[in-house]
């Protein structure tokens, strides 16, 4: 068995006020293209495959298409859960009559147990799920976190392994750690509490959804695909792809995704910025975090940057106020023009001169009088 | 071949703030018995399947089931069309997939020249379209409205059709009168603007949705299902059902279904409202319009009335306001105690007497002490 693993793909999304129609559109040709051309046998997708529970028309249209395209058209089988971004109820429309081209999807925690069947493998859907849904269906009320349920889930999944075949799990939560590391089970990531990875050591490979970066985990066998775009700039510097995995013999080989416009971080001073020699270098219409080195101000630098650069994200000043730990406390006690020489430091690591500071404490008298 | 005819079932609806998913439930209940009784070949679901475009959850799980039911439990094809109350995107999702199990459900316009052959008949399923979009299809810039359209529409139809079939349209827009008919055809009704039934002449039978009631069109073979339920207190008096229809020999029969909870309007006094041998013969739970016949001030009407009637839509006065044509442009003159007096009047049917223009006129005296 070989399937492609991916998930996270949050149709709909904006990035910073920008849609990403033709990028999330370009992302999941490149994943079809893979899967044909890597002649797998399914696709898995592991839930948040909308943004939000309520998308718009637009991304309903899209999702649709997608789907469509992958089991309709290209004849893949595709094996999908919900997961927290998804309305479980809106996104299990239509899904009683998708199984019959091999198309599964769960949207519900009772699903999760009855595997889905194809070539060697067991797939088990475990949809994303509420604490409550584990503590009705096991009729246990200590049920409380998504953890506590996992060890009945893995054990009622376990009563349906068949012994010859190899059993993939295919879940959307946050897992961390092992069960005796205390510094990662404890954290939460999305509201999420962590699964420790030794709980789901039964399974031959585990397809996780909801973290976007493919190393969160550093398991040979539990792994996230991560997003197929950077839904942020903190995911900047991460590459970002799909898992192609085998059964048998068992291996994972991460493929990448080129995206159709790149989320960059530049670091460099104005007149850097708008000199052809450096922007050259530059795949302009990337979606750009600039970090500014300037310590002068510079009129409209947004509006000339974007003469060059079009998909601006933000600006920020390499020695912003960001940076500073100056505590706050003390800014009512200052005078206002001492907290505009603060302000100057803080920004250009300069003291204001003493031509400056006067025309500072001219231009803030004449402020007081207009006030008063 | 046999099928069933219903329309607008507007799932999701509420009436005066009451929530009918009960009545929903019923309702559809009592229509797939109607199509299991009578081995009907298919039920034909003529648009406004929501009651509005972005349905809650709640509905959406509703209409899941419904659908599943008559087509993946009780095997029955099913020929449905988005109606203007539907999101033609939001609805259309899964329904590439519906027809391996003859589920049709057309929601693109382009989509209705393609018929769907059942036994003896082809289905010419029409959605609800924007003029802008025949436009588009027929690349002519002068449909301008729906009726404009038709004529287009049905030619196009005429073309697949097989001479040894029955052609049977399924559409949802307002029909009336024929084209020589000037008072009905400028009619608009839901900002839809009428279609003249004489350009509907070519099909053997006409399986509308829109207006909610069955009796709007007076026509043999182009017929409104009418809702399956009463959804204003207006539609009070209407007998709700679905048509039966034979093509072979040609036959239509309306079949009324039973409200869970009926729509009903009251005259009567407080009185004989709470009287025991009054209601004794209501059904005190059905869904109330009641005309006060009274012209005394009843302190907590609506809370004594709840006490026997728990679900009562609205109250009005038999001599209500609604009832004049008094010009209110005569109201700014007339000073407060005249204004009192009209009032009165109008609610009773009777004048004040001396007495109340006394307490009357201190009232407003001292109203306007305050207000000073």
């Amino acid at each position: 068995m070989r399937f492609l693993h991916t998930a996270d793909w949050h149709i709909g999304k904006k990035l910073h006020g920008y849609d990403l129609w033709s990028e999330q559109e370009d992302a999941f040709r490149q994943i079809l293209t893979l899967a044909q051309q890597e002649k797998v046998d399914a696709i898995v997708l592991a839930g948040d495959i909308y943004d939000r529970a309520l998308p718009n028309e637009r991304a309903v249209a899209t999702v649709n298409q997608m789907l469509q395209e992958i089991n309709l058209t290209a004849h893949l089988p595709l094996l999908a859960i919900s997961g927290n971004h998804d309305s479980a109820i809106r996104l299990e429309t239509g899904s009683p009559w998708f199984a019959a081209t091999d198309f599964y999807l769960h949207t519900k925690l009772s699903q999760a147990f009855t595997p889905i069947e194809l070539a060697d493998t067991q797939f088990f859907l475990l949809p994303y799920f509420e604490p409550f849904a584990a503590r009705q269906y096991f009729a246990d009320d200590k049920l409380r976190t998504i953890a506590q349920a996992m060890p009945s889930i893995v054990a009622a999944m376990q009563k349906q392994f068949k012994p010859d075949k190899k059993h993939v799990l295919v879940a959307h939560f946050f897992a961390a750690g092992s069960q005796q590391s205390d510094s990662e089970t404890k954290v939460t990531v999305g509201g999420l509490d962590a699964v420790p990875t030794d709980s789901l050591a039964a399974f031959d490979y585990v397809a996780l959804g909801h973290l976007h970066n493919e190393t969160a985990l550093h398991t040979e066998r539990i792994k996230y695909s991560g997003s197929p775009l950077k839904f942020s700039v903190s995911e900047a510097q991460q590459q970002k792809g799909v898992w192609l995995v085998d059964t048998e013999p068992f291996h994972a080989v991460f493929l990448p995704l080129t995206p159709l416009r790149d989320v960059v971080e530049l670091t460099a001073s104005f007149a850097e910025l708008i000199d052809p020699a450096y922007y050259a270098q530059v795949q302009r219409d990337s979606y750009l975090a600039i970090n500014l080195t300037d310590t002068k101000v510079i009129p409209n630098v947004m509006q000339e940057l974007r003469k060059i650069y079009p998909n601006i994200l933000n600006l920020t000043r390499k020695n912003g106020r960001e940076a500073t730990a100056a505590p706050t406390i003390q800014v009512q006690v200052r005078s206002p023009l001492v907290l505009l020489d603060d302000f100057f430091q803080e920004t250009t690591e300069q003291k204001l001169t003493q031509q400056q500071q006067k025309w500072a404490a001219t231009a803030l008298k004449d402020a007081q009088k207009e006030g008063e």
